[in-house]
């Protein structure tokens, strides 16, 4: 069984429903376990769980929330380090294009490489001029079948990766 | 006069009208005399002569492209430091939302930078979900008028900075 | 009068040290008022008061800490664009070479560039392989030379840019 | 057999030294097979042949030097999407600590996200106050012991995970 968290902050709801479709695309590949939680409910244990992370975040200025960055400088702080070698990858939710997605998503993977994840993010094309390649990414609500396809694809990805590495 | 380059790299064409848009941006601050120019035909001199540019790039793998970087890695290689404090900021076409464009942006902002050009995006939105936080982005050809505001902002910024700080 | 806010966090008093410097720098600058703040005693005035800000964060994996984080998301949140054209930069204090300190100072830069502001690097070498192109960096508690004179010269170029371009 | 490719570009000689150690380190797991190359004699194939490959560069404005992103701009093009799920990392030496080596290994791990690859750092500390937390770093030529034990783990990591789960 692969163990995939999808871990978000949200404010207005948007990242919360992008965290829902990731979900559901990592629960798409066989043998997949899924845990959906809020930074708010989360727990360096579910980090712990874990094979895979999706690890998701509204657009604030282009870096990830402040309540998901103390989650990994105070929650996650000693544990370091001891979880390297896993997988991730990131999701962002914004006011509108151009607005810092793909940043925040960066900023997100860069927390990641830090404790030692092996992140990536997904060449597929999901619609005509739509993708996913530092991770998924929303303008406003993701009410759109192309936002919608690129967190079920990320999702997918995660938890195909997990399913393929991850037998320890 | 406040003097602006707009040079860019282009292979498809798109980034080319992206780079029509920001002159056109540039000249609606009066006062402001605007050079438009390929990489293919700029020379270290058009650089030296402006007191801000706007340097726009396909999406190639989310980092500028390699004409463009060769520019800066050569053409400009003895300038370097020798034009610190002036104005710029970034432009990338895409192939797709999600697929690289800020972050193309932000690793053209990150050579400005290196040179001692103050950078700057906008937060300014032109259209309901459509903004320039970072350096204006498009996917595809950029024909429809958000796209196109967004590049005359770019511009118009970039004139604006330049007529109020370049006073020297 | 040129007003220079340095910003900064610090858990160890690494980056409060190297605040310090940058004000002394900033205050080399004849006419340049400075404020040295941490972000637990800073309000949105200050920030509003000045016309260049440095902000220094320790390198909690690689973007900048959480308090900082939440300074500009909460604090600032309605002061968002209403503060662009003027020139910030950025330090960060970190526990190794290559440890993430650069990639800090570039998201610190983001967040500035969100907010509309101008920033900037030097590409000026303060000792024999030792300079600040993102930013002042240090490794450890900032007690060599070339660290102190990097935080200086961070301030001094802040302050300088500041005299040069904030005659509004 | 687990096969890993070192990929650089060097101008003064500091990164094809660093490419060495990156590849002692890789051969020093068991049963991996190591090609070491310059991007003037690599070959789409040899990227083709790898399971891991650690890409390094000169720190040119903070961005990967022109020639190594040609070779992934042209070279590589038909290749985009058809290596993904491999393992990459990234390796850069600077002029000076503050000089861009670590975003430019940051500009190193984009391409390869952009390809597909799950990208890794290290958070090993390799001496006092030094680390590879998002690839290996130099000032200078590399003649450290500190600079060379940052290289060697690099690789040495690299292997460990393709022997790991390239297991296909």
């Amino acid at each position: 069984m692969g163990k995939v968290l999808v871990l978000f902050d949200s404010e207005t709801g948007n990242t919360r429903r992008m965290a829902g479709y990731v979900a559901e695309g990592a629960r798409s590949i066989e043998g997949t376990e899924v845990r959906l939680l809020s930074v708010d409910d989360a727990s360096r244990e579910d980090v712990l769980w874990c094979d895979g992370i999706a690890v998701g975040s509204p657009t604030n200025m282009g870096v990830l929330s402040w309540k998901m960055k103390r989650f990994w400088d105070r929650e996650m702080w000693d544990l370091w380090s001891k979880i390297d070698g896993r997988i991730g990858c990131a999701f962002a939710s914004s006011g509108g294009w151009g607005g810092g997605a793909e940043i925040t998503c960066q900023s997100i993977l860069t927390v990641l490489i830090n404790f030692g994840y092996l992140v990536f993010g997904a060449p597929d094309y999901v619609a005509d001029r739509f993708t996913l390649h530092y991770g998924a990414v929303a303008a406003g609500e993701p009410r759109h079948e192309r936002e919608i396809a690129a967190c079920r694809k990320l999702g997918e990805r995660l938890a195909y990766w997990v399913a393929l590495y991850s037998k320890k």
